[in-house]
């Protein structure tokens, strides 16, 4: 077993999970991940938990051969109560991504996979309320999206997540603080993308390998109405193995009152009509971790770069939302992504905190 | 996909598991399996059942590559409480065999695979209380064992398993009346097994293909402790990987008194030694499945060849005891096989049922 494959297994039982004698652990991961399962088992053997591998058709990543033969041939769904039960006697819950063929689900028509969403939001909000993190196994399907051999891409996983996070947490604390005591954030981008939201009151968290493996973001949640203006998102979506390009959203009141694509724009239309909530912001995200250098259509990793903003359309995290505050609500949470690397700037309450990519505390950083 | 793939999942779901809308089925299957697990999901999504796929190291047999890495690294096991939720919210529960390797585990203590398994026997009894099935996919592993190449290995399990399953049930019934009016049963093979045991008050199952698939005995449970005499099972076992051969049985009271066996009796020492019940016999097995005609050292089929018996030591099934008898418990039930084709004799309270491995009712008996 490649020696990298332990050390991704000790950050996710330890640093990630911080797992303890006695917890109740789920893990969902394909079968083409085994090798990192096998390290996760060891690991939690010598801890004293209790791992149960699990998975659902009604999600569609896991074994998605599987996923499209049900959802394929059903069209309402029903949260699974005994998979609920599972969840709710749980402590931890791992989620590995890796895909033999990201397109397994690709013919599958989008409205079942938003249906199949909604019977599982009462699932997925359970796992949110315990200790969690979703990463990523270096299978060939991912690498051959990226077109990258697998050994160039097994390189890329494994530096992107054998790092040293306490220091990316330190180098992520200052934009943390900035939007944390932030009013407007205004991103401007190319001629396209102009649109400024609130997020005065809410709180923003620092990624640093816990939830996401790699992390290397800071995120928060707009206020729910207070986002106006239009985003071109030109690094593409990849969504059930499918497509969208240069996916263009118009805000007016928080709301999305205009929506284009390039391409499969049918796609995006289905996440935007999935419920109320889908149609708002959730989430605006910062890519911060300066180890992932190319983008790879991984949402996990290609939103952690520093040269890029992320919004979500859909849920919001409840511990980003602040008292008082109205938390979006949605059977979807979808990240798209805005390049900052040119013409570029993120502005805060009116100053520049990040131009063409590069922060007001980095060097090389113009004002 | 080989169109007995879908037969055999039909089976499973219409026959074996009566699955109805709104059950909440659990699937243990191993990878290997996957295309059987694509049939089922379809034929579940067709029904309206909710399907997850679950397995736990506890058992070994789904992950083995996983089981192995956590019972190696671990001696002393919980019963995890969200696995033992996660079956008390369910209505069904298939579990599919299927090795790639089926001496995945052999080089595990067997005393670990013993404490692993009574830490998984709440969840086991829990799950014995649902419907559940049996089955197996034919893997490399399975095949390699077998001496047979993969495609004669296919044709032999789907032989067995695609079947009149009505028809047999009906032949079976015989043996069951039989049984059923029964004190006394002496089995007698060659010159070492010579056993007699009262069934008096327990109840014979007609096997039919719905618990098991392959299918195709009668059992039922001795009186615990009416069984007296010697047992050769001629017939290796196989169990978590490693091969038992000659094992000898002495039971004086119904308990074993003295035992022996010529190749890995460290195992069987194991199994025995797992807690009082394992002592005892819990299942009396009567193979009546004329479509198996070779012995492939896989349980699931040898113990329905026609010519043949079996006993398990370890539990009883619930549904094989009388009122006002006692059931055996045991975290283990472990078959094991003596062929009856030569020399060898079925009694029920003193008449002759079976000879040579001809039943009384089938064509060349001979009284």
């Amino acid at each position: 077993m490649d020696p990298r494959i332990r050390e991704h297994a000790e950050i996710v039982v330890e640093h990630s999970l911080d797992v303890a004698a006695g917890d109740d652990v789920v893990v969902a991961a394909p079968a083409v991940a085994e090798d990192l399962v096998v390290a996760v088992y060891e690991l939690l053997a010598d801890v004293g938990a209790n791992p149960v591998a699990a998975t659902s058709p009604l999600e569609g990543r896991t074994n998605p051969r599987a996923a499209r033969a049900y959802l394929g041939n059903r069209e309402e769904f029903e949260t699974p109560a005994h998979h609920k039960a599972l969840f709710e006697a749980a402590d931890a819950f791992l989620v590995v991504r890796a895909f033999e063929n990201v397109a397994e689900v690709a013919d599958l028509d989008p409205t079942r996979m938003t249906a199949a969403s909604k019977a599982q939001r009462p699932i997925q909000e359970e796992r949110l309320s315990k200790r969690w993190c979703l990463t990523q196994f270096p299978a060939m399907g991912n690498a051959q999206l990226a077109g990258m051999s697998t050994g160039a891409y097994e390189n890329f996983v494994w530096d992107a997540i054998i790092r040293d996070w306490e220091a990316q947490r330190e180098h992520q604390a200052e934009m943390v603080e900035i939007l944390n005591a932030a009013d407007e954030v205004r991103i401007t981008s190319g001629a396209e993308t102009d649109v400024r939201m609130s997020v005065a009151g809410n709180h923003t968290l620092n990624d640093y390998g816990e939830r996401n493996l790699p992390g290397g973001e800071v995120f928060t949640a707009p206020v729910a109405d207070s986002v106006e203006g239009e985003v071109l998102f030109d690094k593409p979506l990849y969504h059930n193995g499918r497509e969208v390009t240069d996916v263009y959203l118009h805000f007016e009141g928080g709301e999305v009152v205009d929506h284009a694509a390039a391409k499969n724009e049918d796609l995006l239309a289905a996440i935007l009509e999935t419920d109320d909530g889908a149609r708002r912001l959730g989430e605006l995200g910062i890519g911060m971790n300066r180890g992932i250098d190319q983008f790879t259509y991984n949402m996990l990793f290609d939103e952690k770069m520093g040269d890029t903003v992320h919004m979500a359309v859909g849920s919001a995290y409840a511990e980003t939302v602040g008292e008082g505050n109205e938390r979006n609500e949605s059977a979807m949470h979808v990240d798209m992504i805005v390049d900052m690397a040119e013409e570029s700037r993120i502005e805060v309450d009116g100053e520049v905190v990040q131009r063409d990519g590069t922060f007001r505390f980095e060097d090389g950083f113009e004002q």
